[in-house]
């Protein structure tokens, strides 16, 4: 029979408190949808054997596969591998190639295993074990009376790599095989209703189509997604189904629309550098490194990343980047003058090509009637093209940093773009 | 009797989606657990009369209270209604006063109710009825044989007043009485299993106090959290409780925990800074802007951090930050006296109290037999003070920076604290 809806249970006492949620679900329902696998529910339960084996009961009751996560580490509130074992009434025995395994992970930073990490390698009796490259506990799974557990370890990074191998190496074989396809188009310099305005025509078009395609927008700062998606006997047609759409929306938004092969901005700024053969400087106030730690983020980035320099204070903008002392006390700190001394400074003493200057007011204090908390200065200058622009961003220090990185990144992309 | 323990469950299909999450169970579960209700468990169901009419089912069998959020709207696949009043055996009647304000509702925006908005006006039988001042759904309270259910629409605003009303007018009085408090201890420099085993022997002492501390582990990137939570009839009570553990964890990890108040490893930092009338000067190499980034995350870091600057190349490192070509080609660039010559060059060009260097291979290139990816070399300075440390990170480049930057965090607490 194969596997058609499953459950997910979350376990962890501080998912079911105020302040923590469950966010390894998301990455689960999406791999389990690739495979045409529907999730009929989910539930968050705490570090507790009796409510844990309730949960078990009733899923393994509605639902032909129940993904746990959580609860496998090594300390006595980790039940998860237990509680399964009872529930299924397999005895659980110590794997020694897991134990030799977790020994070897802590040799290797020059530790000793504590004792009680063995409790990682206890396997319920017919069980196959998932090893696990990023940490001690492996996933099991375990089949009985037409029914399967899979259990994977919370730390999303364990999390994420089991769940791959497990979707590889067990999941394909026993799913329906009704592939869900989704592709996400990600889009600046819009807002979310103008992207939906934009793209409304298409909805009709697409939900009478011979493979209909479903969309959601979501807004985050600075940025809209589109998520499409697509569900087909084969994974080429709902490919083929959704590349078409994601063209659609390419053509509708033009430029807007950055990426729509899961490229970050700050990747499809990358690639623009490295296709110029340009290598960058930044000059930072507000952001605070944000923004060179966003370009860094990606892989191969020290290719084009030359320098970049923090100048909170007046002196340092003086010192480190040639900003005459003049322009700050004639414009203020913050404004397009200052910006593009700021792009034009470090990029003429690192000797590039693309110099990014960024100065601003993130909060909660030092605004003023004129320039509000919020109020952010940018400039790019590239050969051949100079710009600068100011911005009024809302919300709090957080969220005017991530704003400004985000119109920086994308001013950028904009100019070196074709 | 009191209400001790509660479900949440969250209805709505797009909450089972890849892209959406529950968080409106996160305001009920503050609010609960103010009143002294625990949540046992939460589940998300979509908008399915048999999954939600098993979910309902199971959690009155479980839990004293069953809030259920979501699914009270006007159209077809709002089932939460119907689901609860044919699972308690309720005939379902319209209500003619909600119906008259319903339509009282849309006359003030002068529109006409639709028909299907009569829906909301339905009733069980025996419900008594919270009238929703933000939106058309009222919320309704159902007693059976010692169980309650509330129904709450799933509109944050909406959910958030009528939680309130229900709160003050029907939970109170039938609460234990009892506060839940919680408090969150963090940690660096231990493993979860060196934490746990230090620990230990403190959770057999709090099960038997008179107010019992129950505790939890987790474990994040270069970080230990662990979460105390008291219960007791007054809140001064609970505090204490939780405020005589917490110090009892510091007593035991010393200065591996460095915040027993909610501050971030960045914000102890800053205050010690602060505290000292210390200014600070970064120089950072593979972790690309990420520690300044944290350190300027923190409101007023305007008055420490002075300036930061990225040198991926060798060259920058040589020019902007004053390192001797010669320690490079004689130890590398990733080393102890790069990172010190690079946090030295750093503090003395801008006069300031405390220098950083990081210089290390973030990956996935770049790494050696002897000196593979993660390997990272930080150093700090202050008046009358040098460190310097070589690290070995496992994990990929985000992992590696995320790491190498909360090492530098740490080793400028310790080395700044008492």
């Amino acid at each position: 029979m194969p596997l058609q809806r499953a459950a997910v249970l979350a376990v962890g006492s501080e998912l079911l408190t105020p302040s923590r949620i469950d966010t390894n679900s998301l990455m689960i329902t999406e791999q389990l949808n690739l495979l045409g696998i529907e999730v009929a529910y989910k539930s968050v339960i705490g570090d507790d054997r009796e409510e844990l084996a309730a949960a078990l009961r009733v899923a393994l009751d509605r639902v032909g596969l129940v993904v746990c996560c959580g609860g496998l580490g090594p300390t006595d509130d980790d039940v998860t591998r237990e509680v399964v074992a009872q529930v299924l009434r397999r005895p659980l025995a110590e794997d020694e190639r897991i134990t030799a395994q977790i020994r070897a992970r802590f040799a290797s930073r020059r530790m000793e295993m504590p004792e009680i990490n063995r409790r990682q390698a206890l396997v319920p009796a017919g069980a196959r074990v998932l090893s696990n490259p990023n940490g001690t506990a492996p996933g099991l799974w375990l089949e009985e009376a037409g029914r399967a557990v899979l259990l994977l370890p919370g730390p999303p990074r364990e999390l994420k790599a089991l769940l791959m191998a497990a979707s590889d190496e067990i999941l394909k074989p026993r799913s329906p095989g009704l592939s869900l396809v989704r592709r996400v188009i990600r889009i600046t310099g819009r807002t979310e209703s103008h992207t939906e305005e934009a793209v409304q025509p298409l909805y009709t078009e697409w939900a009478k189509a011979e493979v209909p395609i479903a969309a959601t927008i979501l807004a985050s700062l600075g940025q809209i997604e589109l998520h499409l998606s697509a569900r087909a006997v084969s994974r080429d047609r709902a490919e083929a189904a959704v590349e078409a759409a994601s063209r659609q929306v390419g053509d509708v938004l033009g430029l807007d629309a950055y990426s729509r092969d899961g490229r970050t901005l700050e990747q499809v700024v990358g690639d623009l550098l490295v296709e110029r053969r340009f290598r960058i400087a930044l000059a930072e106030s507000c952001t605070g490194g944000l923004l060179t730690s966003r370009l860094t983020d990606v892989v191969g980035s020290s290719r084009y990343v030359e320098r970049a320099v923090v100048a909170y204070a007046n002196e340092a903008k003086v010192s480190l980047l040639g900003v005459p002392g003049k322009l700050i006390d004639e414009h203020g700190a913050v404004s397009e003058p200052v910006a593009l001394a700021m792009a034009e400074g470090i990029r003429a003493s690192a000797m590039v090509e693309v110099g990014i200057g960024v100065t601003g007011i993130a909060g909660p204090g030092g605004g003023t009637p004129e320039k509000p908390v919020g109020t952010v200065a940018v400039a790019v200058v590239i050969p051949g093209a100079t710009r600068s622009r100011l911005f009024r961003f809302v919300g709090d220090r957080e969220h005017v940093r991530i704003q400004a990185s985000q119109a920086a990144l994308d001013m950028m992309r904009r100019m070196l773009g074709p």
